[in-house]
């Protein structure tokens, strides 16, 4: 558990998904079925949240995140979000729109690598969800659609706007977000939208063994590589080769960089602890 | 038309392009077929000028920009703008490449959605045009051409060397304007600088249809997200996320948010007022 | 040579890869093939001090890197660096990053284009060598991996989580800096990390017709295309269209342009000086 935690405890129950913990993997199922797993007000929350203490604890090393069902993530529920905006003020609208910015900012800002295993239709808040992910693994049978526009809301939801020309260009990230169309999972593969695409039937093993191998490796390697990916989108080329040069300065006094070389001074396989 | 006009009335003739606007859809025709539409001073003059007002007119919500007979546009036309550019001075050198980032600048500003419909070659400035629009529906037989340094002159020319990075990654924008190779239809398309590829004959049918559905949609909607695209390359993750924040609370405010779940709750399809 | 030199002389003979220059080609070929030209610290020192040196000659236009052997570069050596890590001061390691970090800006920034010839494996460093190249021409034999975290440190080094999502995007730029797997010459090449992929044994003619090429081409063209698509990667849209058009209307005043013109007006092809 981390020391710079302070008074607020762990939360005991997450009630607005599914969580499981084992061999350092933390596994997020959203568990609407019956809705293809929309999101509620709370759901939003508690991604939020969770994905700030879940670095704290000192027993999780990567997330997965996953959907229940035939679906990954149908957005935002229709009855229960949209309908309860439709009622509110611009302060509380506002309030709202923050929030479900805050749960993509914590998955970036979060030093865990996070594996969205999309098992499903990715739509609208849902698509994001995977897109501010760092590995997507797409079954054969998942879609993406950026379908806010199809709502008469702006494409630009939750960051997306931001996120999706980084990774597959501004001409796509344009037709995508502006047109809202579905995406299937070989176009997304083809566009470098998916890491994998698998059966559907391997997909849980699939993104089980790539857990594991994040849970076991360099963890401080991994969590700093994902770090500077994140911030350095946002610097120039000469301030990113300087942080680059301190950070890699840090990591090569870490206990894992010593066994590296120890292992292969002595011919065998690292032991890695993520330190 | 906008009550934000003030006294600049519209202009009523464009004399250096083709221009129709009906059904939302303004078409702007590059239309010297004989030297495969060049450009003039005139024409850059005149789009950038229109990309100006076609906003304020209020009976436009798309526009479409494409080329009479085989070429779309071959860029700067030899004679008339290289040659009178061999006798003038540095200030008068700068009034002119100002002019042309103008263009550039417009149609990346302008919040109506452009399609750059390429029926044939889009040489020089004519391949930055369709850079700048928001999608590229190339004919089979159409091409592209970055070919500044082939004239002696950067191959950073109206932005291309910002645009087209950010569209095909910066190791193959390297390559195109470096070299200034002809790339064809296929390989524009696998790059993701073509939206699609038509036959030749099905490009007008085809750029009409994308026109009618992004002039038929929810505008607003449409132009928070070119807009929000436009800007957030140039922004940080948390301030691209609270910008979306703020914008898509806006949104939620907009007849067309309301209109689709009016729709939604009486099981119809939504009438879009792109307000 | 270039009237801005002042004191410093050229350095005579470089001892930490062999150097030829002819026909304005500089080719630098690390030359260490019983260890796949792993870096030493003395290689780094003279890369980062070369590539200030080459454009000062004046006989110099392009250069192209490559390796002796079957390998290209394997990274830094695992005795000679790593070993020597092991040992130092934090404000020694951090002499080193800034080191090899410097060699990287210095690609970047030399104003030559610079071939990587991949003629076998890069690894490490030397993938991030050829990755702050312009062009990436590979033996299909040849190959990439970012490993640094194979030996416990961040993928991010030299400046590769700064230029990798720009080369191909953010996702895969996180797949293949976190898991550090080796990437084979077809896939580099549908990721748009190589330019071209050749025969191995056609590798060395190919990059020599390339080197040619841009030697025998428009050099201040080319070297201003390249300065701007690296600054502009820092830039917003507002101040990179000024950029190019200030730059553009300097390059309207060059000898080649003018030539262009003159040997275009007489049917001829132009003759090049790259002034």
């Amino acid at each position: 558990m981390s020391p710079f935690r302070a008074s607020p405890g762990f939360t005991d129950q997450w009630r607005h998904f599914d969580l499981t913990i084992a061999s350092g993997v933390a596994t997020v199922t959203l568990s609407r079925p019956e809705k293809l797993n929309a999101l509620t007000f709370d759901t939003y929350a508690d991604l939020r949240d969770l994905l700030g203490e879940l670095p704290h604890r000192g027993d999780v090393r990567t997330i997965v995140l996953t959907g229940r069902g035939r679906g990954f993530c149908a957005g935002g529920d229709v009855e229960e979000i949209i309908g309860a905006l439709q009622r509110m003020a611009p302060d509380e609208l506002l309030d709202f729109t923050r929030m479900t910015g805050a749960v993509v900012k914590a998955l970036r800002e979060c030093p865990l690598p996070v594996v969205a295993a999309v098992n499903g239709v990715a739509a609208g808040a849902g698509s994001v969800l995977a897109l501010a992910s760092d590995f997507r693994l797409l079954a054969r049978s998942a879609s993406f659609a950026f379908l806010f526009t199809r709502v008469g809301l702006a494409g630009a939801d939750m960051g997306a706007a931001y996120l999706l020309p980084r990774i597959v260009g501004l001409g796509r990230a344009t037709e995508l977000l502006v047109l809202g169309d579905s995406i299937d999972a070989e176009r997304a593969h083809a566009l470098g939208l998916a890491t994998a695409v698998v059966d559907d039937d391997a997909l849980a093993d699939e993104a089980a063994t790539l857990a594991r191998r994040l849970a076991e490796g360099p963890a401080f390697a991994y969590a700093t590589t994902k770090s500077l990916l994140t911030r350095e989108l946002d610097m120039s080329l000469g301030s990113a080769i300087e942080m680059e040069a301190v950070t890699q300065a840090l990591l090569m006094r870490s206990r894992d960089h010593a066994e590296f070389y120890a292992a292969w001074s002595e011919g065998r396989r690292p032991q890695w602890t993520g330190r």
